[in-house]
């Protein structure tokens, strides 16, 4: 791509340095944002200024937060004894939405991934051995994405914690609910038939 | 979505405000920028920043440049009596990637279409009619998208140019190269017989 503008270039070139956005759709969003009042670039240039310096996490599950104990920490109704595990925001958002969790979260911040140079002293799984060890803690529920990464984390974490009684469980893996059986893959048909449930529990939820 | 933090729902707003980038998407982008160095927010915004502030157009054809007159118009090789009109800067990147044409550019920023609310007076018309009354320029090719709009604005400028002795030109329509006819379009097809070429012309590109 040759530009007639070196100013433009290099508008292009760092947006496209975020993950998922070529050349083109970078010119395409660079070409938007010219043709917008300049208020538009302030606020979003300033957004990412203000979250990039000012952001915290919270101090007990990590999670991004503007104070030093995130509202789910914070909250006496939740069950401080359940604590479910999870790589980022996203997952910790995704699980909100469900309603069916009252317990707290860990933030891990990522996955035990020596492909992209993420190794276990990147995470914060040392921070969760040691709330753990405190001994508050009842049951972890490991909820990382059903991959080579997130299997290799869940059994990193898993022996560290050896020696604890700490009860451990992972999230069910399984059919999803509206799928036809027909389109599922061999592997997870295969799981969720090892691990079935009695019949009256699936009348619960 | 719920968000922990108003820092980074600020952040997650203001770049889902881009075309084609949702709310997901943008979070995921703005985690991507929390994850990696300061520098490379830093470098962003202050690309964004700067392009916006210091950005120029040329006087001629008013494609973006960094100076005022630009390389294109400035070539003295370049055939100043033919003029192709284009929506905006991409065109006239597509175009000089072909190496086919020598002559000038007109950028007109856009084209006419009501339902966005872009009238002529949004466009660079008004300079180029102005150009072409100057009596330099021979030859007028347009090259808009083959879109209602782009139809519209050629035939508004083609209108604007009566009693004047400009030639005009639209770029051809036909069945791309390498396309198998049995799938092309019926409008198409029907224009690519309609505007059929002299076969000998055919084997100089």
């Amino acid at each position: 791509m040759e530009f007639s503008s070196k100013l433009l270039e290099n508008a292009v070139y760092e947006v496209s340095q975020l993950p998922g956005i070529g050349k083109r759709t970078a010119l395409r969003l660079v070409l938007h944002l010219l043709k917008q009042p300049n208020e538009q670039t302030t606020r979003l240039t300033s957004a990412l200024v203000n979250l990039k310096s000012n952001i915290k996490f919270c101090k007990n599950c990590h999670n991004i937060s503007d104070v030093i104990l995130c509202e789910i920490c914070a909250n006496p109704k939740r069950d401080q004894t359940t604590v479910c595990v999870v790589e980022d925001i996203r997952d910790v958002m995704a699980i909100e939405n469900t309603d069916q969790f009252k317990g707290l979260y860990h933030v891990l911040g990522g996955k035990i991934s020596p492909m992209e140079g993420v190794g276990p002293q990147d995470l914060t799984i040392a921070s969760l051995i040691g709330k753990v060890k405190q001994g508050e803690i009842k049951e972890l529920i490991f909820a990382l994405s059903s991959t080579m990464e997130g299997d290799t984390t869940n059994f990193y974490i898993f022996k560290q914690l050896e020696g604890t009684e700490i009860k451990t469980s992972t999230i069910a893996r399984g059919i999803a609910i509206g799928d036809e059986l027909e389109y599922a893959d061999e592997v997870t048909l295969g799981r969720s038939i090892l691990n079935r449930i009695p019949f009256e529990n699936s009348l619960k939820a």
